[in-house]
């Protein structure tokens, strides 16, 4: 009000007339990226690797979102932790666009967040649904007009080649995902080794597609479980020794460790269904409503990222 | 890069962390309303009406979307004609926080916008999937961490009572709607008459849902087309004149042409499908979408608010 006689400035008004690219070659065309982490536990070795990208830092902005309880507690106090350390005392070269940290209103549904208890089968459904809100209110509450890409970035994606971002987007694919590997001290071998992680990187199955049509309209169809053998072509599997790392193949559900998506695709209404879509959830039914929306999926095989081991 | 020597000032780091409320009496909670309209034309009397808006225009920003094709660009050149006088040159209380604008890059499925050729019902399937798209680049893109609540308004809504915020928030729904009216000559009875605008504002019935049980799983139920009854209770039709106006339905599918929602509920994912959603799209599978999640959808019959009449 101009109860004290002074006028205050007009308001910003911004006009966002479209002038955004989403091209193959973002870095030289300055193309924003939104790198957007769910985040239930801070690994120091996520944020290093996040760090070493070499994807200019100030066309990135980062967001968080951490569950409401203990855990989460700790996270987002670690992850403050770097991000001051990051913006306010690193090299410039280091410093990030922006970053959004977001506290997850709901309760999570499972009391821990262990591998084992995570991946019960029964557990899924409801742990998945609120994986996708929790997805959905980050992606709702930070996509802007300014941005081209949105890296999904899992917090336990501890490494990936620097220049993840403009491998990934060279190949100018609505939405497209490396393979998720781990490493492992093999007790049998006595070595370092590693295995496949993420199993929702996959193209369909006829035995998939049967048991879909036999599902209660509400039911979902889980990947990885042994009494549940979809006979899907599991990315996970694909990958060759030594092999192209472009080398791309198309993929029907996507996983969300790492998964780099054209902010159209997501502005078009594209999210991750909390409920059974075509008897799918969260990052598998996003594949599908991209799907649904003429934006097909892509992954790379061979082109390795890890994540963490408990 | 430090090439000049000088050191940068450490970009803004934003920490958001949920304190922003939803309540019933946003006003004195200071709670930031989005409006957002998408707009194939401009009316002078929808800005008129949006000016007279008692909600603290300093807790609103507006949201655009407008097709870029001719009837886009005239559109978009007055708007912004009125927004230059309101936010430079008009009185203080009349100024909006902040206001984005923005262009749709697909072209839209029909050529003329004209009543008829819109409401012919084979074209009603595109050109819904079209509106649907536009509603969700248009959330996607403005949702912000400090919006509490969004109005949906169109551009041809220009008539409303100046409290509409506050009396719709006033009911604490997850989503709510008035009731859509438009006035206009009745030759018959030589004077200025209204009658029911939106149908998509309706409660379900057993007909429809048989109708749609024996429907392809692409196929949509539209409403108000006398070649597909579906006997749905219509809120367009509980108008009881001289009766409460905040006397409140539930409702099983929403019009857009006046719709005020809790952030939240989009920030759980849901927004307007652009594909058949239990055989519903756009705003009536948005309702369906949001009871999906848990919000029930609310009507106010006997508050009103007037569409243009061309
Ligand atoms: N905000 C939020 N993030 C979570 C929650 N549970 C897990 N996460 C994060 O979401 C991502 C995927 O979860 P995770 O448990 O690692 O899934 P998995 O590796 O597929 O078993 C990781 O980045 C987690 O840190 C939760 O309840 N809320
Ligand atoms: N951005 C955009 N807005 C549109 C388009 N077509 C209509 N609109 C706007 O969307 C709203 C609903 O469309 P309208 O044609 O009035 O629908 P009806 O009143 O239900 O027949 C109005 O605010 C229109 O100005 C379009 O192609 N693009
Ligand atoms: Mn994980
Ligand atoms: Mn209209």
């Amino acid at each position: 009000t101009s109860t004290s006689g002074k006028v205050k400035p007009p308001p910003v008004t911004r006009y966002n007339l479209n002038n955004v690219t989403i091209t193959h070659n973002p870095l030289d065309n300055r193309e924003n990226i939104l790198i957007l982490t769910p985040m239930a536990r801070f690994y120091q070795a996520y944020w290093d690797n996040l760090l070493k990208l070499t994807y200019s830092h100030e066309l990135i902005t980062l967001g968080f979102i951490l569950p409401k309880n203990k855990e989460g507690n700790t996270a987002t106090t670690e992850l403050q932790k770097q991000i001051a350390k990051t913006q306010q005392y690193g090299p410039e070269k280091d410093r990030f666009k922006s970053i959004i940290i977001l506290r997850q209103d709901f309760d999570p549904p499972l009391p821990s967040q262990d591998e084992g208890e995570r991946h019960k089968m029964q557990n899924q459904k409801i742990r998945r649904a609120a994986m996708a809100k929790a997805r959905n209110s980050l992606l709702f509450t930070t996509l802007g007009p300014s941005t081209s890409w949105v890296l999904w970035l899992d917090a336990d994606i501890i490494e990936t080649p620097p220049t993840l971002i403009q491998d990934l987007a060279f190949h100018d694919k609505p939405l497209i995902a490396p393979n998720c590997f781990q490493r492992y001290y093999n007790t049998e071998r006595k070595v370092m080794d590693e295995r496949a992680y993420d199993f929702n990187n996959w193209q369909d199955s006829p035995t998939a597609q049967e048991l879909a049509s036999k599902m209660g309209y509400d039911d979902i169809l889980l990947e990885g479980y042994a009494d549940m053998a979809t006979y899907r072509a599991l990315m996970a599997y694909m990958y060759e020794e030594g092999a192209d790392i472009h080398h791309e193949v198309p993929l029907d559900g996507v996983g969300g460790t790492a998964l780099l998506v054209k902010a159209d695709v997501h502005r078009d209404g594209a999210m991750f269904p909390p409920f059974a879509f075509y008897h799918l959830i969260e990052t598998e039914g996003f594949a599908k409503m991209a799907k649904r929306l003429g934006w097909q999926a892509a992954g790379l095989p061979n082109y390795k990222v890890y994540h963490y081991n408990e």
